[in-house]
């Protein structure tokens, strides 16, 4: 898992790939599914829909911090299972054989077979709109990973894996952000 | 273009594609490119990140109303054109000959060559993030549309075009809503 520098921690998260979110309570490690997310700035921050219905949102909401772990295709069937069952009655640590490993700047742990991990603080909590802002602290990716495929929910079952990859960047140079 | 269920509308946006948002403020059409948006909730309520950095902005502020268009991969070199020239010096619609087609409750136009488009009221604009809150009013599928790949951008000026489509959807039974 190599470090990546932060400027470019929102190009993980911008294609609207499904992510895991780990939190720790405290005592126990937790981990659960979600695609309702999206970038809010360079910095970055990162947006996601949870609230009172996911079990994680106490623990994000009491420690307020938590790590967002980008899958990849091979690891689909375990981020469905995560999704379709509660940490309130399943370690899915173990469960789904995820392995937690120790993060730098939170409690909540990075998930090692993922692609990239993103150690996030809680910076808002817009309760009415069930909507928390995230502050990314730090992110890494493990560069040694062949299968780089994401995926992308389509929210009736099925999951769009990523395709072949178009270049624009001649086109969007005006565009683009320093530090990339 | 044909009306599909609102219930259903959530899922065309849930997998994170690029959009083309477009607005009317009282006297012209206008059409920005967005990839900073999600789902709320199933109503569906949708999010999406802009500010007065984006001259839409200050027509969806003061109109209240937009239409969410989706295009697909053939128009990807329209949709970066869109996103790198402003609408304060150019009329969009004819620079990159796309076709406002009028909507049923809102001003904004839907356009005629995307795959799909959402009329779309706003609810709420969270200022300090940069958020903008929005209730999906109806929402229309080109079924006659052979492409029917959607991009996501990655932000550094490349983009992932969709690959192939994986079926979940009994491992999901428990969490699909109803409707769809």
């Amino acid at each position: 898992m190599k470090k990546i520098r932060i400027s470019k921690a929102f190009t993980l998260m911008e294609s609207g790939p499904v992510v895991l979110v780990t939190t720790h309570d405290g005592k126990n490690n937790n981990i659960m599914t979600l695609s309702w997310t999206m970038v809010v700035d360079f910095t970055p921050r990162f947006a996601f829909t949870t609230g009172p219905w996911n079990y994680s949102f106490a623990a994000l909401k009491k420690t307020r911090e938590c790590v967002i772990a980008i899958p990849t295709v091979d690891l689909l069937d375990k981020v469905v299972g995560v999704g379709t069952c509660s940490g309130a009655d399943t370690d899915k640590f173990e469960k789904f054989r995820l392995t937690p490993v120790k993060a730098k700047h939170v409690k909540a742990p990075l998930v090692k077979e993922c692609l990239a991990n993103i150690e996030c603080e809680v910076v808002d909590i817009i309760g009415k709109h069930n909507i928390v802002v995230l502050q990314c602290l730090a992110a890494y990716v493990d560069t040694t990973r062949k299968e780089k495929r994401t995926v992308h929910a389509v929210g009736d079952g099925t999951f769009i894996v990523d395709g072949r990859r178009l270049d624009r960047k001649k086109m969007m140079e005006s565009k683009l952000p320093a530090g990339l």
